[in-house]
């Protein structure tokens, strides 16, 4: 699965880094909010760290502020962070627009339960230093392709940051934009009338909400358009999404693109096209999200470097597969053939055999030990091999091997050669 | 270059494993040394850690044992401890002989230096749970295929611990075998005399200095047989190499494989062959090295299980390559096109060719912003790219690209169907 993803991003020209493990706490806290901080798994400091300890914290049973007095150290919580105060520590090197790639796992301590692991994959693609819409249009070429190779088709959502922001100021309320967009983040679970309840919790005004859902109803940009594309407050993100769609006029892509007005994404740090993709056929959350920040970097003390980015639910892109049975039948981790011998001599011939196997590039094995066929199928079948190649006396002899299909039974006596040009 | 290490691992049937950076601290502990112990990265337990502090090892300023009360988990150290405790944990679930390879990074405390680094991978591949001395040639094979295909020519020295063992014991200094071979494991730095001096201070007399010298002098196995062959002290071990040599004979490899008496390996576990890569031309220390252990698995309580295996030394491998300048050229990360337009219509042609261009599964790119010529051949050129392709109107009227070549700088009208193929 890695591998798909990879070869489309480096098709896409993006190219791969790798951070550290372990980074500043410095770098880390702070980043991820409260919940974030408790969660980060912090590295003692090595040799007599106690030499350094704050007392005061300790007597006090601090533990949060012993921590930084112990251990300066921090690992990877999430790939974006590093990813911005890479940019940043390299910005002489690099140069913009960078387009990467990363697919690292990263670590949270959280109670381990199904589903969620402590250490977990995060793949994600970004290009910073630009504000092109041709990179939004681009990373939905990228879902696009990444899932019709993977076999899952999908709806890829888009939506845009200031176009609810407009929303909400078309209806009076600008000034609660979040508020609203945190609302209408929740309208797939809580329908419309959990979201104006929340609204109105959250003291947004019923005219408001009216007006609100009255444009929530639009299910594409022209329509919406029609209904108010002139008012300044959405006129400038509508632009942009038709040119995002302009970019991809004319290109047949292999999913549906889909804008949806009420894709909100959780995450603050978005300000200009959103992201997010749901499988067609299977109830299972979203499979990926992203969209455009503005300052990502800025934090590390490199203001205004526009970015864009996406990333790949890589553990639900699993489960989706697992559930359907997708898990495509060639996926063969061991070798494909097994070499079984009877005795020494016929054990050193197919030694000879599979190493000739192996070099032309096909995965093969010989079971160590000549002797019991019954003991060699087995572990032909164990390790999963598809074949398995007999080498007895008469083999020898006539430089050949004795070539069974592990699954029909099917056998056939051929040279090396021809079994070679079989599997290849 | 851990591509071409991993698809060989793979031809020869050894199925990615790979387990979780953090270990608990008890499997790691003691497992290295006291030096490990002081080396390795340990993470501190999340929450309120302080209320289970050990209060009296807090007063007494005892890092290490308060650390036991704070840190129950570890980074992983090396591949070998977690390997062992993966097969031990699974071991109803794997079919022995297991074959793995493992390429993953591990953290050690050093302090930072150049060549030496605290995050690092380590590229190893064992098989457990077989005595068969078909593997050790295997292995052999393994590291002849690596090699030539990285293209670093290297010598695969070879000796058996027990032929070490035999010779001491021939001496007269069984006891002292340890001893001794630690002392001929510095021939090559300190000279006869160096070792001679080391052995005498370890107690080793001089008339068994001598025989021993004597036998050292042996360079292939069949004269060292001839001398001492039949004693019992050492015919066992000699019969293992000669048969992992019968393994190989006929087979073209394209490496050296050489018997060399002398070699020794540091570590303490290796019971049987024993292997070492040294580059021909290069004066870089050793490239890799393994060898056979009788009882990896026994302290997570699985005794008796017999393996073989051999690392790659990753830093020194790179370090190889670069010193000879021989970082194959086609390892480009990057795009191989660029596609730079001058102005939006041209540009939104561009992008639909670059897409046409990637469908084909070319690395390829499209500078975000038409405009001038210039800041995009410069981009072309930061990010690698081996061509550029022009899209500008009397192009975009053609349906073609002007196909630009960055190093000769000959270029030509081309349709995107025409580039495909010259790039494929």
């Amino acid at each position: 699965m890695f591998g798909i993803i990879e070869q489309v991003f480096k098709v896409y020209g993006y190219v791969p880094i790798e951070t550290p493990v372990l980074e500043n706490l410095s770098t880390l806290t702070g980043k991820y909010g409260e919940e974030g901080d408790r969660l980060l798994f912090k590295v003692l400091n090595n040799g007599d760290y106690l030499g350094k300890a704050d007392d005061q914290a300790y007597q006090n049973k601090d533990s949060n502020k012993f921590t930084t007095s112990i251990a300066k150290r921090g690992m990877r919580y999430d790939l974006t962070v590093p990813f911005a105060r890479y940019v940043v520590m390299h910005r002489n090197d690099i140069s913009l627009p960078f387009k990467r790639y990363q697919i690292q796992p990263v670590w949270r301590a959280d109670r381990p339960q199904k589903g969620r692991y402590q250490e977990f994959y995060q793949c994600d693609v970004d290009v910073v230093g630009s504000k092109s819409l041709s990179y939004e249009a681009e990373l939905i070429q990228i879902y696009d392709d990444v899932f019709a190779a993977i076999g899952i088709p999908v709806v890829i959502r888009i939506n845009h940051r200031m176009l609810l922001s407009g929303i909400a100021q078309y209806a009076g309320i600008g000034d609660q934009w979040i508020d609203m967009t945190m609302a209408i983040d929740k309208l797939d679970k809580i329908g419309e009338a959990g979201v104006r309840k929340e609204m109105t919790e959250r003291g947004i005004p019923t005219s408001a909400q009216d007006t609100i859902f009255e444009l929530l109803k639009h299910k594409d940009i022209s329509s919406l358009r029609s209904a108010i594309g002139t008012d300044a407050s959405v006129s400038g993100s509508l632009e942009e999404m038709e040119r995002v769609f302009s970019f991809l006029d004319g290109l047949t892509l292999k999913n549906k693109v889909q804008f949806d007005i009420t894709l909100a994404r959780g995450l603050g740090y978005y300000t200009g096209c959103i992201f997010e993709v749901t499988a067609v056929d299977a109830e299972m959350g979203s499979l990926g999200g992203g969209g455009r920040y503005d300052n990502l970097t800025g934090v590390f003390g490199w203001p205004d470097v526009s970015g864009v980015g996406i990333s790949f639910g890589a553990e639900r892109i699993y489960d989706v597969l697992e559930a359907k049975g997708m898990f495509p039948s060639d996926v063969q981790a061991g070798p494909v053939i097994l070499l079984a011998a009877f005795d020494d001599a016929s054990h050193q011939y197919a030694f000879r055999c599979v190493s000739q196997i192996r070099q032309a590039g096909i995965a093969a094995d010989l079971y160590p030990e000549p002797g019991k066929l019954k003991k060699q199928f087995k572990y032909a079948a164990d390790v999963s091999c598809t074949y398995i190649a007999i080498a007895g006396e008469s083999e020898m002899n006539n430089g050949t091997l004795m070539l069974k299909h592990l699954e029909s039974g099917l056998q056939e006596e051929l040279s090396v050669e021809a079994i070679i040009s079989r599997l290849k």
